[in-house]
């Protein structure tokens, strides 16, 4: 019971599914058990801070798999690139932003150059570069994505055709081996799958997170950059965020120039995280959250959606 | 070479693919054709104009193959649905709107009820009355669909495990096989497919549409108001469009209410039409456009999407 690809082949891994680089909940213990699953464990670097990768490397590099790092893009510079390096990932993933400053830093390293992309020029600029696996991310995914973003299903065979003959991840909306079996007829080489690994027991995240994601619906979720306002987040505003309701965003959602001007407001926001009214993060979920009913472990889920996504493939048009 | 599906077997067609019924571009000529190609063809019913159904019906219910016919469900009213029955399709498709009062008696008539869902309410409501088939529709489709809109790779399969036994056409974002494996692979019983059957030599459309959609690019695609207010359209707000690039999108686009006001705009808008400055009418068209360049018939295409679709599922995580 194995699906073999070119990204499986590539990296070495016994199933087409990579954990998305959650900035902060993708940590050594869920990227770990993501590998053990037979999946590509991608730690979530977002900035690159040298305390967290001392701290969680070591636990996804002593499982002796195949193991990668993302970061985003607009948020590093070249040294957080070379420590990543140093402890000798199999593939670096590079996210919202231009990858051109660093992308011939990490081949040069040895290391596979992940890309993600949220267009089709930005699907040119990452063969252009070299990029040995393209992640064509849709709209409907969980966390930040492009402000005008596309839909999987049809993104990703427009991927797929523009930079053939290298191998695409599908990103956004695949949480089940359902999801997985599509990324693949649809003509990628695997899924990259993000918010169905917050309700894992291996994530790094609040209970209150994992329950959420386990109660909320996919029709609940919005994108917008209203909380990033709130609070005060690095985040560039042509990235806005999907995440789960919020009361922040039922008052401030189309109001978000006025918000960031609102000193007072935002102060409000602060001490509404204090004194615990709201939540100190928001909930980011992908549309997909329909599909996540439960809280298995990481390493488990992988090898159910492998095998979900093989039935799937033959079940489908047999009768 | 085929993919028999719960679909197939109940409409006693060859392959698990369906003409979307959009308002006057799928006549009977195009969906004629579709059911020669082993599709659904299902006519483009709109209003139910009876000149309309007395010209376009005989073209399909000629070939003798299983057919349907499609309403805009707020802009109908019984009698137009049984004037639809009164020629005997083999199915009726309602969208958009409450299908209650026309439900029971498609039935009893003895044609198949599709109703066209685009959340998991709409998705409920249209199991409890009584659907044979039910049509999730994500936001990548081409031409109207609901405001705040899902994607279609998950919003399928959180549609088939909310209905189930009931079978579930995918719709939006399919313009290949690749998307109609994949619609089968998320649990759908087949795909129903817009934009593609547009840039077909038996659509009723002017030839400007078709080049503009074999030229398009789904990301210069977009869901708005704006064209139906310019156009006095009676389509209720509650349902943008999605469209190709349009001079009055960039213009207008978020003052929408300003423009509704404007009686000097929307008579500029007209005499724009009259004076050849823009198209008579949008061009609808979904994300799926990417996947869109020759011109073939209907028919041939039904038979080389199946084959694509087949093909698809055999190579998936082949090597």
């Amino acid at each position: 019971m194995t699906l073999p690809t070119v990204f499986t082949e590539l990296l070495g891994v016994r199933h087409p599914i990579a954990l998305a680089p959650m900035g902060g909940s993708a940590g050594g213990e869920l990227a770990a058990a993501v590998c053990r699953g037979g999946g590509l464990g991608l730690l979530g670097g977002a900035h690159g801070d040298p305390e967290w990768l001392a701290r969680e490397v070591p636990v996804v590099a002593g499982t002796g798999l195949p193991w990668g790092i993302g970061f985003l893009t607009w948020g590093i510079d070249l040294a957080a690139v070379e420590l990543a390096l140093s402890y000798g990932p199999r593939a670096v993933m590079l996210s919202f932003g231009d990858p051109s400053p660093y992308a011939g830093r990490v081949r040069e390293a040895g290391a596979l150059l992940f890309l993600q992309v949220t267009d089709l020029e930005e699907a040119e600029q990452a063969a252009a570069l070299g990029a040995d696996v393209i992640v064509a991310q849709g709209t409907e995914s969980g966390g930040h994505g492009a402000a005008r973003g596309r839909s999987t299903l049809p993104f990703v065979p427009a991927v797929v055709d523009l930079v053939a003959p290298v191998p695409v991840l599908a990103a956004g909306g695949i949480a089940d081996g359902r999801g997985v079996a599509a990324a693949l007829v649809l003509g990628a080489a695997g899924a990259l799958v993000g918010t169905r690994f917050q309700a894992t027991t291996e994530a790094l995240v609040d209970p209150s997170i994992t329950e959420a994601i386990v109660e909320g619906r996919g029709q609940d979720t919005e994108r917008s950059t209203v909380l990033d306002i709130a609070r005060g987040s690095a985040w560039p505003s042509k990235y806005p965020a999907r995440t789960l309701g919020h009361p922040y965003l039922d008052r401030w959602r189309g109001r978000e120039a006025e918000l960031a001007a609102d000193s007072r407001a935002l102060e409000e926001y602060r001490d509404d995280v204090a004194r615990g009214a709201i939540p100190p993060l928001p909930v980011w979920a992908g549309e997909a959250v329909d599909l996540i009913a439960d809280l298995p472990s990481a390493e488990q889920l992988v090898t159910s959606m492998a095998a979900q996504a093989e039935d799937a493939l033959n079940r489908a048009g047999r009768r």
